[in-house]
């Protein structure tokens, strides 16, 4: 497989370093800084190209990781000079906005949970990918063949790929990642104020403030982009906190035990069942289902998934010799997640199998 | 010394633990809970006595351990059957409630900067106060002696002592404690929401989240008690944070990314100010400062030091042979806060040698 990273930061050149350690991958690569590029050739052996044009028109798949910001018109340039039947696919903390922009069938958004909190080439890692969760957002008119291709990459880079609607990635990744970090950012300011106000030094705090604060000023560079993109979701999650914000203030000017006791063990309880969902285990079970060979039909099993939180180990797209039908092989972590998967995929009106 | 430790919950075992490892200390404890003190007894040797009473009839230091909510009350009954010549401090998480309720020279507040996840006796260790803050909240009315020995037994716990005037102790832990324990609280809350409303399982997350939510629903038994003594400070917090988010709100509406980063750049700025201002560093320097021997005299050059950060690792009273003046020796890291320290002892109107 021709594999072309289009921006070689640290997030593109990991993913050359993990593909380049795979059988049959060649990897070929990009960036406007030349520099960048360079470095990212010496780490990771990617062959590097003159140019974007030049690096994704024989490409089998191409991955942009451009920043946020510019994210959409890289991808569309991509489109615009890769191959027919070549994957595109992304790795932007945002999706509706790309996606929307990029209604391509070849096109599959793309958004790995891994990261570090220094950018760049020379902090790129072989095993960044290796257990994260990696969004992949198909829509309608994503064809199956590229959908299936965006899995097994994902997959062989070492991530669980997780299918699920881009406006849907954005509310989560509002919730679990955007929101915290604006909440961060507040308290390191109301910190500072206290700081001012008191004339009084703060002390060697515990673990609350510390862990509350780690990711306060973020690099802007990186999280103007993230915030502006997914501004909608975000101001919902605000004003959700504001409104809690408000019924904590009414408990506590009424010095209502009983309310801050409910409302403090309800967060416990909610802590609790988060815990318990990000839990996983198990072995791998293979499912195998008897689809048309139709479009949308892979994307709809994997949103069908993706779903109720059955993750992916494996996703393969076998064509029958007919090409009218074909079949789907899935890996899923634990019995009973295979056994609810196949109920799902029964009711989508596909005929599945445990092999 | 004679010790007592009233409450032989988690602080104070680790307390009586820390303590027995002394020369010259014999510890007594009591709790209202028998197992709990027989546990403690047998974790740290100290000798159960009885009764609150018999507890502290003999003490030179009793400090009381107990729940926040009930705090000032055992303080209260404590002072009512300790000697006359007897140190009472506590190790509550909020201070200015304690402190009004018991205006009695004998009585310092106290608060050390540790704990763990887990109460109770039997999660008890010897080394939990080494190298944290514990702030000791004098007034205008607290006795030097009463005051040095706190400084004392503090410091030999391992701890560095800081003094903090009760009002700017609260304000200070409402920002570095109770509100982000709130935040936690309101994001648990948002991610479960997220949950119900996507229909969508959150994914394995990054740190961010992880991080901030680490304290959410931290124990009601603590904690209702907690919020409400200090709700007058957290609330000033909470509105403050609320502005924040109207702010920012304003600026995602807008698009503003100029704004956005302008706001997360200084957010990066604080934290970085907030991480330099932690920093310690550098050898001990001894000061000695001649003094009247009056009330409030060492409350009064304690409170100076913490009121710019100068935390003490010794301090000592000696009173000269005529009982009018008296020797106070302090024990200050780095040269620089150490001058610092004598400059503003000297602007106090006392005569001060390095030594």
């Amino acid at each position: 497989m021709r594999l072309t990273i289009i921006g070689t930061g640290l997030i593109g050149t990991s993913i050359a370093m993990a593909a380049s350690q795979l059988d049959d991958v060649e990897v070929t690569g990009w960036d406007p800084d030349s520099g960048e590029l360079s470095l990212a050739a010496q780490r990771s052996g990617l062959a590097p190209a003159p140019s974007l044009e030049a690096a994704v028109k024989d490409a089998d798949a191409v991955v942009v990781a451009a920043p946020v910001g510019r994210i959409s018109s890289v991808v569309k340039a991509v489109l615009d000079a890769s191959p027919a039947d070549a994957l595109i696919t992304d790795v932007g903390s945002t999706k509706q906005g790309v996606v929307e922009a990029n209604s391509d069938p070849r096109f599959v958004g793309g958004h790995p949970l891994a990261g570090g909190e220094t950018g760049g080439a020379a902090h790129a890692r072989a095993d960044l990918f290796k257990g994260a969760t990696w969004f992949l957002t198909p829509v309608e008119n994503t064809a199956g063949v590229q959908l299936e291709r965006a899995f097994r990459i994902v997959t062989e880079l070492g991530a669980r790929p997780r299918a699920v609607a881009p406006d849907v990635h954005d509310r989560i990744l509002a919730t679990v990642s955007h929101l915290p970090h604006v909440l961060a950012n507040l308290l390191v300011a109301e910190a500072a104020a206290t700081l001012a106000d008191e004339g009084e030094p703060l002390p060697a705090t515990g673990p609350s403030f510390r862990d509350a604060t780690r990711v306060a000023g973020a690099p802007s560079s990186i999280w103007t982009d993230i915030y502006l993109s997914n501004a909608d979701a975000l101001i919902e999650r605000l004003d959700a906190v504001e409104l809690g914000i408000k019924r904590v203030r009414e408990l506590l000017v009424a010095r209502d035990s009983a309310g801050v006791t409910e409302w403090n063990d309800l967060a416990a309880a909610q802590r609790g069942q988060l815990a318990a969902e990000g839990a996983t285990g198990g072995s791998v079970h293979e499912l195998r289902v008897q689809v048309p060979n139709e479009p949308g039909v892979l994307a709809s099993i994997a949103l069908t998934l993706g779903g109720v939180g059955i993750d992916l180990t494996d996703l393969q797209l076998h064509p029958a010799a007919d090409r009218a039908t074909g079949t789907i092989v899935l890996g899923i972590e634990g019995a009973d997640s295979a056994e609810r998967a196949a109920k799902l995929i029964s009711e989508l009106g596909h005929s599945v199998s445990q092999g």
